[in-house]
């Protein structure tokens, strides 16, 4: 017997039908001895429905009052759920965040959970309950209503597994699992059996969606398994994300690399200037992080060729055209001369693995066959675990599909497959 | 300054506009230097979807389930609203039935409030903050969500009120008071300023469904100053609720009959048996009774002219036929003999007032009025403020006219109008 803390999302409760199937699931866990705590969103569209309804009454609505709206959306979808479960014959309670004794700060709309009381929910599944707890939400010190911000049930299914001490925590989504790359862009991507924490955070990062950060470091903090499935694949394994990976794990998989993750939403912006301005970072950087614009690679180069340094960083596409502003009108002046270019056509591709951590070359690797396919690289980057380089958007597909094979990710049985 | 609770109906915050409008209204009291507790229901319409939700789910749905499902109508409402004083710059706060401290028996969907804890409120309320309170709903010991039943907001009010000694409990609803009768058969039907606790309970339970009768047991037991008004009709004073009606109103309303409740919703039947048989009701009303049929007015004459009794009463037409073939397939083999006599198209007339304990000769008057009609009189019931009489359904308006008039109940603008 084990104890399992099952969470699914918007979407796979987002009608009768799915409450239905999703009650069926969690019998069929049940009916195998195991105790189950399930966590739910809102039905898909409900928050939505309600954000509107605020903002009709009100522009700027209290956060207060925001979650005490919100927290609705998941109190509905618990109710039916356990209604659900009963016409299987399961007997189960539902209970709000604020019932099952979830403590959060005060920080409204995006709440940091402090304590769970598990004393009742123990008792419960003691008793042979299914649990079924709002996600999303908590309560205060004074009873005020929180909740932890959208996509808070993961973190809220992760707590009350560290809680419970609960043998893995499910997250129920619309992917069946953490892939290699993204499968649209690379037919060849391979569903990873495992993943570790770190690579995790990489990846999501990096703009794969299938959890929320916050969960998985959360996770990692209190070493609590936690495994990804789809909510419509029966069958699936999913991927369980691990705090390192196993000695198998390393023989079956290979995990020199886990995945690439890649994104083309960033534009790149080079300041040339003298070489003999003190202090050109903050010069250059200062001026762009007052107007609130988050930078995200950034590279210099000390002891550039002739008698320019070469500045430059990534920004999001949608700050683009006013960091340029800001450069040329503020940065430009302050530096004495310069000039400023910038890019927009780009595209961030990175290998994240931890097992790169004891291997030299990966980098010369990933640019040896960055250079086989005509590639220039624009700018690289690296970390413990990660090597980003930026090139012409045009490639990004190339790139990672060559990158992809290379380091060995590739699915066996591709070719047998359309 | 005053303490007014003031609480409004479904339809009152049946949408944004009405919710904003509402806003306003409180803000108008609050800016006249009174304290505002507001208590409201679910926007019009929501608990019916939530119900249909369950019902697809669960045809027999828990009611703890329930509970928890449609508590969720009055707290989108609450935090609407609340969101809609601060648009105006009215500090106001929301509480759930459970953070203010309504507490009930486990009774789920139909729970009595047992205790109100109302320090915090005062609280607010000396801080100046408008209170918004979701009706309806409050939690048991255990600290599960409880409903106190269709029409439970009024109570909730009622009970606030009563909880913190306000000086008025205004129930904002479509009508703008309670009605000498109803105004779409009597067009000199006239709004009462007053109306005694007594009365009212009258001619709810006659079909005047203004109140919710629980919420006047309840304004009744605990003194508490109610008053019906319109929640689209700014001017109105409604009509007030009370103990007991005072000298004033006496002189200048006459309120020896307060006003005229009627319905054709019953069926009348007759028993003609033999005289000799005893335990003739008990054998007439048990197989009724055991059949769930509820009977209204019984009349029964001891001493009948001739060798028969008659023994007649009214049940709702609804339960006509059923009752009809009880008496003939039942009753009558268990009276050895008899006859029964049925009639559907009858319609109940009765006058309310706590002015008649005091004064013989209203049920004289009333009779003389009807004869003079040609009203033909089927049944008489009396009590200690009411007097009813069955007729012929198609005497109904004009008996309730005639009588309106006869007992000085006419707008005294009735002319000048259309």
């Amino acid at each position: 017997m084990a104890l399992y803390v099952q969470k699914f999302g918007g979407t796979s409760v987002g009608s009768v039908e799915r409450i239905k199937s999703v009650a069926e699931r969690v019998k069929r866990f049940r009916d195998q001895g195991h105790q189950v705590v399930v966590v739910v969103s809102a039905m898909s569209g409900e928050t939505n429905r309600l954000i509107g309804l605020a903002e009709e009454i009100n522009e700027e609505p209290t956060p207060r009052e925001m979650d005490m709206l919100v927290s609705t959306g998941e109190q509905v979808t618990i109710s039916l759920l356990a209604m659900a479960l009963h016409r299987l014959g399961v007997p189960a309670t539902s209970y709000t965040g604020a019932q099952v004794g979830i403590r959060t700060d005060s920080a409204h709309t995006k709440a940091r959970i402090q304590n769970i009381e598990t004393n009742d929910l123990q008792q419960d599944l003691d008793d042979g309950q299914v649990i079924v707890v709002a996600g999303f939400q908590g309560v205060d010190d004074e009873g005020n209503i929180t909740t932890l911000g959208r996509g808070g049930s993961d973190t809220t299914g992760v707590a009350l597994a560290a809680a419970l001490n609960a043998d893995e925590c499910q997250i129920y989504t619309d992917v069946d699992g953490v892939y290699t790359t993204d499968p649209r862009v690379c037919s060849r991507a391979r569903r990873l059996k495992t993943v570790t924490v770190e690579e995790m955070l990489e990846m999501a990062s990096l703009g794969s969606k299938v959890l929320q950060i916050r969960a998985v470091e959360f996770a990692g903090k209190y070493n609590v398994p936690l495994r990804v499935l789809s909510s419509f694949d029966e069958e699936g394994e999913g991927t369980l994300i691990v705090a390192e990976h196993q000695e198998s794990d390393t023989t079956m998989e290979e995990p020199l690399i886990s995945g690439i993750a890649f994104n083309t939403n960033e534009a790149k912006l080079t300041v040339l200037s003298t070489p003999d301005v003190p202090g050109v970072a903050s010069k250059i950087l200062g001026p762009i992080s007052d107007a609130n614009i988050e930078v995200d690679m950034i590279v210099q180069n000390v002891a550039p060729i002739g008698d320019h340094t070469d500045f430059t960083f990534t920004v999001s596409k949608a700050d683009y055209r006013q960091t340029q502003k800001i450069l040329e009108n503020t940065v430009l002046p302050s530096l004495g001369g310069g000039e400023v270019r910038g890019d927009d056509q780009i595209a961030k591709v990175s290998l994240v693995g931890v097992g790169m951590r004891s291997h030299a070359g990966v980098a010369s690797k990933m640019f040896r066959v960055l250079a086989e396919e005509g590639i220039n690289i624009r700018m690289v980057s690296t970390s413990e675990i990660k090597i980003s380089v930026v090139i012409d958007e045009k490639f990004m597909e190339l790139a990672v599909r060559s990158l992809h094979t290379a380091f060995g990710l590739d699915r066996d049985d591709v070719k047998e497959e359309a």
